[in-house]
């Protein structure tokens, strides 16, 4: 064993909080094929007439877990090294990355432990226990967050696994806009959501990765706009309040994220959640497709006018499908006139 | 004009009222294409993982209109002659045929009317008109229905396009067993709803088209279960009474269709109302899949053992995704525990 290279049990590994490199996402693409699903891309013609042309849709809501979580996540456990292996992850999520670092970590037999906030959505905490994942209630605050994951990682000695501020996960991101360039090689504008950006600073790479002239837009929630104001800041801005029912996009933008994101975005445009619940209702009635309100924004910025549908061929990310029948989305969207 | 070739106005075609024989369903083919969707195939690793098998699942609920209704629909409309299309086509129904006939005739450029009984469901009455479908009303009973159409065909010699007991509608449903299987060639067992049997005896037909040895399994509700208990008599029999909430499987088995079901069907296996429920909500909230009950019932035979998922490749025929949000199948699913 080369001591050398060994690091600190529970220390985030130097140099982790950054963007990966082409060699990064190379690996990550040969190590995730097989290991996750190939998401199906869908172009439905009901979307074709409402706005005159073509777009595809990259329907993360069939990945395994639902949502595109699962790709970072299990880029980042298939990482581990064995000291790290045995000694197991975790990380703080309400949501979908809770649930992906779950199911990543069962698969490859290793321990996850996440912190969830007792705010959490009912069906997202029930996915991380039903994925196997071991749950440590915390508050609602993010101090309260980080606080009992520093517990965590100071007791098991795990490994923490950022759900959008890690190489391994932002490159775990990246193949799907990898899968979706190679499915439709003549896209040339791809809308993504933005909550902490690692979905869409993996598109970005992955377009130059694969050499593509694509235009990258970034979608925000108006109520957590946050990306918007550091791009007009040039510096990252936190926001005092966070209201959007796009649960999934409520994050700050990352240290390792907002550079790429500041350089490699096309445009940002925010979508108001009226925007986003019509937009998930239509895509429920009309296109017969389950997609939380997080996914529904890229719907959203079309529908409403807000990203150009043509000429040039568009794409669009459905980042994930894990919505809760009892909660507030669910409700105001069927009120929906 | 051969006046020879005429037939009288609004009376049905000579014939019309059998299974279609291979040159029609070759028709078919050649004729749908390009003017109706291919639509997806899908195998959810959820539904692999649950049933130890992995299950292919054509998702005729992306189809236009949303459901496989289109396809026949659009086959009988394209087949018509000149002085039909003048005439217009007709029909009573109280769901997805309406819709997918008021699509293809406004497609075509042809004038529709669809006979709806009061008791329709809201959505499917609001699809055909948005469809273009002029709508007559009338009571829920068969003979409102039957009169009500008469009264069309008599005053505008409308043509008659039955929702299954119909060559053109037949082999036009054919089709979307011919896609299923040319996409999944190693399909050895297939599962198809039945309410009147155009699905069912369209996959049978394709299947010798093809010349595959596929078993077709129907799948029936229990509450509507007439072609179960005419299999056993050996003759069609009326239900005195049809009680389930798979609203597009309440038709009784036609006079074109049951012949070939008798001969053809490998199985017909019957589900419970609370197993299509079930069914629905897991498409819904594990699969992400929207999903109306006559669809979930092959689901319902797969998940509740009714039909063997393995080991011989097996696929099943999701046939529609139309319910209706304020309906009593939608909140009975969503008050399951």
């Amino acid at each position: 064993m080369k001591i050398a290279n060994r690091k600190p049990a529970g220390q985030p590994e130097e140099g982790i909080r950054r963007a990966p490199g082409k060699a990064e996402i190379a690996a990550a693409r040969a190590r995730l094929a097989g290991r996750l699903r190939t998401t199906p891309v869908l172009a439905p013609g009901e979307l074709q007439a409402r706005l005159g042309a073509r777009i595809a849709l990259k329907c993360e809501q069939f990945q395994v877990t639902g949502a595109f979580k699962a790709r970072g996540a299990m880029n980042a456990v298939s990482s581990l090294g064995g000291g790290e292996r045995e000694r197991g992850v975790a990380t703080h999520s309400s949501g979908n990355h809770g649930a992906a670092l779950a199911w990543a970590a069962r698969t490859a037999g290793v321990r996850a432990t996440i912190v969830v906030p007792e705010n959490a959505v009912a069906s997202k905490r029930a996915a991380i226990r039903r994925f196997g994942g071991e749950i440590v209630d915390c508050g609602p605050a993010q101090t309260d967050r980080e606080a009992a994951l520093a517990e965590v990682v100071a007791r098991a000695g795990a490994t923490v696994v950022h759900p959008y501020d890690d190489a391994r996960v932002i490159a775990g991101q990246a193949t799907a806009t990898i899968e979706f360039l190679e499915a439709e090689p003549r896209l040339r504008r791809l809308l993504v959501p933005v909550g902490g950006g690692g979905l869409a600073t993996g598109a970005i790479l992955a377009a130059r990765w694969l050499r593509r002239e694509v235009e990258i837009i970034g979608v925000e929630p108006a109520g957590a706009d946050d990306t918007r104001r550091s791009l007009a800041a040039g510096e990252r801005v936190a926001l005092e309040r966070v209201d959007t029912l796009a649960d999934g996009l409520r994050a700050q933008v990352g240290v390792a994220t907002f550079p790429v994101l500041r350089e490699g975005l096309s445009d940002l445009v925010t979508v108001a959640d009226a925007e986003i619940l019509a937009a998930m209702r239509w895509a429920f009635e009309t296109m017969k497709l389950v997609i939380e309100p997080s996914a529904a924004t890229v719907l959203a910025a079309l529908l409403a006018g807000k990203a150009a549908a043509g000429p040039a061929p568009t794409g669009a990310i459905l980042s994930g499908g894990n919505i809760d029948f009892s909660g507030e989305a669910w409700q105001r969207m069927r009120a929906l006139p």
